[in-house]
């Protein structure tokens, strides 16, 4: 039987999420069900949330484990009266940060995850829809306003981490694909010579990048092994002939090509990897 | 003068940035800048942001607080013997849940934000190129296989949205922008009848609509106050009339919309709050 965790804050419950499962993420063989309850901002919804912990725990005859951002301290004072193991998160950080900055904490709910930084929050958007009208190499117009240029074969992954590195860290990332005629002239398109510094290359193992076309569109050229495999071997030379950094995307998450762009982009720029 | 905050980590640095963000928030009128460090997983580069930390505190005169998310416990106890403030989030609670579990923890780097399991992974693919192929209400035939259609006039946050619950929650969300003859008919587009149980509505202040539209494309009709007025005011009145839901999304970040329609979903499913 599945144990049950759950995953309380008064807000988005991103934070704890990504927290807890990082943490359980530790435990092999563990396998576990989630319960997320966002929002909670009241004694009264802290009740309710209390009673289907308990009822959990008659239920399964396992304890169910909380992972909790709670802010207020009543509403969590009132999880660790529970007979249940509880991580809370904020608890101990809280009082050290206080004691280090020397401030008060302003015990405010769900500060993070806000449009309080409205010019912050604008850049964000700005920057998704950034990626979605740079997209697909027909506009280059917007390139010199561009952060990062995601170069390479149709499917090795430029668009979503384009989207992924807009919606998460305000990158403005267009992506160019190389196409059939780019990679047979085995010449860098022209469109691209001046925004070389802005050049990343994406690669993928050409067995994998089949996979992924053939359940896109079955059986044509397009996702033969033959036909990946020859548009891969040409791009790593178009990338290696002009000096063009990149990755090999085959194992790599969203998030892992994102955070090794984000280290290229401040070691390009000569500044420390620095974020704000 | 800023103080410096260090978000250490042996993979992407997501989840202490989430965290240390968060924590921060916290703290009012408290101003800092961050310095970034992802994939620390060996003592060699532990010593260089070590270096790094040390030479910090010398030019700002302040100490920094360092914030990790490290696995091991060899590079974990390299930053302990500094003469800074850690705040280490993995150190308490693996202990405890060792405990709690009764199985040792793998100590394994970047378990989490990988492609280990890769048909979650897939999903979320899968999920962002349907947000992608089905954003603007051009195509409807994959409306089957939405877990959410989210209507509203252009440029109240759909898009957006949509690839967010698709890039971090494995969401299929597709969007119709409701266009002038839609409102004018004052009936739902012939199209979203069937799909009506999937509807959920985004409204938002004319005001800032009209900001942002403004920005897009100045001084039409498109971007005029009484234009936006009109919109807002029918596509409300068309909610009511079929009884579909709807959020306010003025003051709401992508996640706090997000973090709304997944309580939706599930509750609409009949199922509990659960996203596994």
């Amino acid at each position: 039987m599945k144990r049950t965790i759950f995953f309380l804050a008064d807000h988005t419950g991103i934070t704890v999420e990504a927290m807890g499962r990082s943490l359980l993420s530790q435990f092999e063989g563990f396998d576990y069900e989630t319960v997320h309850w966002p929002f909670i901002d009241s004694l009264e919804k802290a009740r309710r949330v209390a009673e289907r912990i308990n009822q959990t725990t008659i239920e399964s005859e396992q304890k169910p484990i909380v992972f909790t951002t709670l802010v207020d301290p009543r509403i969590r004072d009132y999880f660790k009266d529970l007979d249940v193991p509880v991580m809370d998160f904020f608890e101990s950080f809280t009082s050290r940060l206080e004691e280090e900055l020397k401030l008060p904490s302003s015990h405010a709910l769900g500060r993070y995850h806000t449009t309080d930084n409205s010019r912050a929050y604008d850049q964000r958007i700005h920057a998704v829809n950034f990626a979605l009208h740079n997209d697909d190499g027909a506009i280059t117009k917007n390139y010199p306003a561009a952060d990062l240029i995601l170069i390479g074969v149709s499917r090795s992954g430029k668009t979503p981490t384009c989207l992924f590195l807009g919606l998460q860290h305000s990158v403005l990332a267009a992506n160019y694909p190389l196409t059939d005629d780019d990679l047979h002239n085995d010449l860098l398109p022209k469109t691209l010579h001046v925004y070389r510094d802005k050049l990343y290359g994406l690669t993928i193992d050409p067995l994998q990048l089949q996979r992924i076309r053939q359940e896109r569109r079955p059986d044509r050229r397009y996702s033969s092994l033959e036909q990946c495999k020859m548009e891969i071997k040409l791009a790593e030379e178009l990338f290696k002939h002009y000096n063009i950094p990149y990755l090999d995307t085959t194992s790599m998450s969203i998030e892992e090509i994102s955070a090794r762009l984000l280290q290229h982009i401040n070691r390009a720029a000569k500044v420390p990897v620095n974020s704000q």
